[in-house]
């Protein structure tokens, strides 16, 4: 766990120091789980977007994008649900003056159970060293069993009132366990109520007919509104599906873990319009298919795992989330959900419009059903760059830090480096940078020794290397450097583009999906 | 006059049939000055993207490109000038209850001024046919004298009192000349108001705790509160740019003009720091640079014009405007501003923290100069759009509407065609659809007429028709047809990749600049 927190805290500083992730107004002291992304970190993300939106509308010829706005017709969440339901259960501390999020003081309490559960079991690993059967004395220790039992009660209880919208057994079951402020240990709390987390705002100046709208929660909607307008404009049949990256707001209470889970926040959706009882074929079609386009960023299979959920959202007949091993544990990366006809429906119902598609096949009219791809960027960003960063300890006993992400998403594909500046390396060089800048992303740098400069392209990711010196003027040929091998190889300069292209292009990983 | 208006309209309404452009929330109503982009209006907004960052970002080694939050500090809006003058003057009329923009009001008043005077110089040129000479006539007919110094006497004095906050004035304007409501006729109006633009929110749960936030008006200060932290893990020396797209928000009472001036629009811009003095020879260069990057495209010398400020900015010791032929006359497409150290300095004045540069050549430190380059997004995808859309009449007599887009921004970039879906033509179809889509956007179509589906992607403007038919089965060749020349050319399946990327490649529009 403290090994887990480490790694965590060298992904923030890492990725502040080399233009990542800035936390937003800085110089202000910061804005609460907002962050900007700086030039590598632009480049970084725009290069997810593509792959995804690539993946998504360019290889499917039944998908397309669209890009709606963030403001929407107030009623839209109305009809989604969001106005009514889309709460936090807050609390108040009468002393302190703070608000926390009630489930959230009660899952901590239960991970400090799960703390001193986890002692127990490295305890006796310890003591039993290689004849430990963890799985054995998981099932058996009285100690872990009691724990285990004492959390899944506490997590039933409060799931159950939740659901049942009884916030005066969430307060009780607080007192009860003698839940305190974890700043002052007050434990004056005063009741649970709900409080929506959507962003409000007033379009128009007049006071009388200012329209009260709010920021999207979801980029979702955006498409279902929009769903007959681009069904009839571009001609598809059914199945087909409508693709988005757009950024989202929720006014979280308790937002924390860095971009895991922010205020504004962007998302990838794609909603897959289906004919009625096909979905859950759909549904797991798409389940696959998305897990496969994780996969191709050879992150490692073992980082990735699927959550079906038990319990379903009141608009979905299946849903499951792929879960990431995130420096803080597995959580969901992305969300597939069979949403069923209930969306249109409700947007049919509260417009007053018909949203049905005439099915030439069957020869009927009705309302697609839906399926729903959702992966967070923000949250992918953090996959990959959580996992995409080590340090390594080199064959003479030097280390370096790598960032090895897939060369297709390097925010610089190939840095330009002339051995020194004078006897004509630099414009040597830069000329190789003219030719070869319409076609990638590069760096160009020309101080600090070669070592040197060579570790600050591992630390952004940089795939290639190439390096001008002396005989470069003589026979045109330079030294190019892979990040993975640290190999150098002597290669034409006539070749660059192909051998760039080659290793950078996102044709590597568009073949794997 | 009323052809321009017909223009526009068609303009509006191909942009909806064809998928480029969809009023926000339809199914409700609408939401005014909020507009969807479409599947086809989505992938030029991506590609004008793609087209502004290649040029900015990649083709220039000093500079880097930014994704900053929509949220920022509230303070930053108070360093910036928008808290206290980012402000429109508004008016009501008592009796229909209607807010107005009291200098529209005034300027419109002026509009129909500026009719009549164009009605006296059409009817003389009329009368006088070929011996017309218009500017002769402009310096010399009382009229039109008349007419002028009128208008040029109502501007001033209005342009005074806004300056100067004499909201009196302005009042006392509109009721000397006798403006009424235009819908309504009534002229009992209360007294003029400034109203801020920029649209609020709240951060957090708590009403004593919350944060009373800003949705950003203009991208520009994201980038300037990050620009130490981009110089110094970039280390990048002066002069260097920081690039950024992203969108803004304006709580336009007036907004009009289809996507032109809208309440959440996208911006493209860059901030260039130097040092001071050497800020009106990188004003100067960067105008003409941007001018050039427009000029690329193809639309015309003529539809661009500079407008040089002559009353300049709080802020700026320079400025200018590229303005753009649109459907309703030349308006501002895109400001380059010579910002002086104002933001720099504002923000080290509100948050206390020095933004100081060290200059290794002069051996001091300043506050760098800053000159930026801000584009609409939207306003240039609207001059494409308008631009580009043509009818035609053919040899044939028979007609056609196309969409003239440079080929690197059309949406699809080669329509892949069977000419029909029998005889294997449509598996032998799908084979080059599956070889080339990982490498360009395609569209794939098997239904109706040949000539249908050729009329159907001019209309979105698609660079290459592909057609396969029986003899491709049998040489592996195909049809290739050009949107701009309708000629059609026999070629080898082999050949398309190249014959694709050579037409549709961005390279094309950037070795231009």
């Amino acid at each position: 766990m403290a090994k887990q927190e480490d790694v965590f805290k060298k992904v923030i500083s890492h990725a502040k120091e080399y233009g990542f992730i800035f936390p937003s107004s800085e110089i202000y002291d910061g804005l609460s789980a907002i962050y900007d992304y700086g030039q590598n970190g632009a480049e970084l993300k725009n290069n997810i977007k593509q792959y995804w939106w690539k993946a998504m509308v360019q290889l499917n010829e039944n998908i397309v994008g669209i890009d709606s706005a963030i403001f929407m017709h107030p009623t839209i969440w109305k009809a989604s649900g969001h106005v009514d339901a889309f709460n936090d259960p807050l609390i108040d501390n009468k002393d302190s003056k703070k608000r926390f999020r009630a489930d959230v003081l009660i899952e901590d309490y239960c991970a400090k159970i799960e703390d001193k559960e986890n002692k127990e079991i490295e305890k006796a690993a310890k003591r039993f060293g290689d004849a430990f059967d963890k799985a054995e004395f998981e099932a058996t220790n009285p100690r872990v069993l009691e724990y285990r039992a004492k959390r899944a009660a506490i997590l039933t209880r409060m799931a159950k009132s939740l659901e049942n919208e009884d916030l005066a057994d969430v307060k009780s079951l607080i007192e009860e366990l003698e839940i305190a402020d974890p700043d002052t240990g007050s434990k004056n709390w005063t009741e649970v109520r709900q409080f929506n987390l959507m962003f409000g705002t007033k379009l128009g100046a007049s006071a009388d007919t200012a329209t009260d709208l709010y920021l999207r929660p979801e980029t979702a909607q955006g498409i279902f509104v929009n769903y007959l307008n681009v069904q009839k404009t571009s001609r598809h049949k059914l199945p087909f599906g409508i693709a988005q990256i757009g950024k989202a707001f929720r006014n979280e209470i308790v937002a924390r873990q860095f971009i895991f889970r922010m205020r504004e926040f962007e998302q990838m959706e794609m909603q897959y319009f289906v004919a009625p009882g096909t979905e859950l074929e759909f549904y797991e079609k798409w389940k696959q298919t998305r897990l496969k386009w994780h996969l191709a960023l050879g992150l490692g299979e073992d980082n990735y795992r699927f959550h079906d959920h038990e319990k379903l959202a009141h608009y979905a007949n299946a849903a499951a989330d792929i879960e990431f091993n995130f420096p803080f544990g597995f959580k969901e990366l992305e969300g597939i959900h069979s949403r069923t006809d209930f969306d249109l429906k409700a947007h049919e119902k509260f417009s007053g419009r018909k949203l049905q598609y005439f099915d030439p096949e069957r020869n009927e009219n009705y309302v697609p059903y839906v399926v729903e791809t959702s992966v967070g960027l923000d949250r992918l960003f953090l996959a990959l760059f959580s996992t995409c960063l080590k340090d390594e300890v080199l064959e003479d006993g030097s280390e370096r830090t790598v960032l090895s992400l897939p060369p297709a998403l390097a925010p610089v594909k190939a840095a330009i480096l002339p051995l020194m500046k004078k006897d004509g390396l630099a414009e040597y060089a830069e000329t190789i940078f003219n030719d070869l800048k319409y076609d990638f992303n590069l760096f160009y740098e020309e101080k600090d020794a070669i070592g040197k400069r060579y570790r600050r392209q591992d630390a952004i990711g940089t795939p290639l290397c190439i390096t001008i010196d002396h005989d470069s003027l003589v026979d045109n040929t330079v030294t190019i450097r892979d990040r993975d091998t640290m190999k150098q190889e002597r290669v034409p300069v006539a070749d660059l583009r192909r051998i760039i292209d080659e290793k950078t292009s996102f044709r590597n990983l568009l073949a794997k999906i």
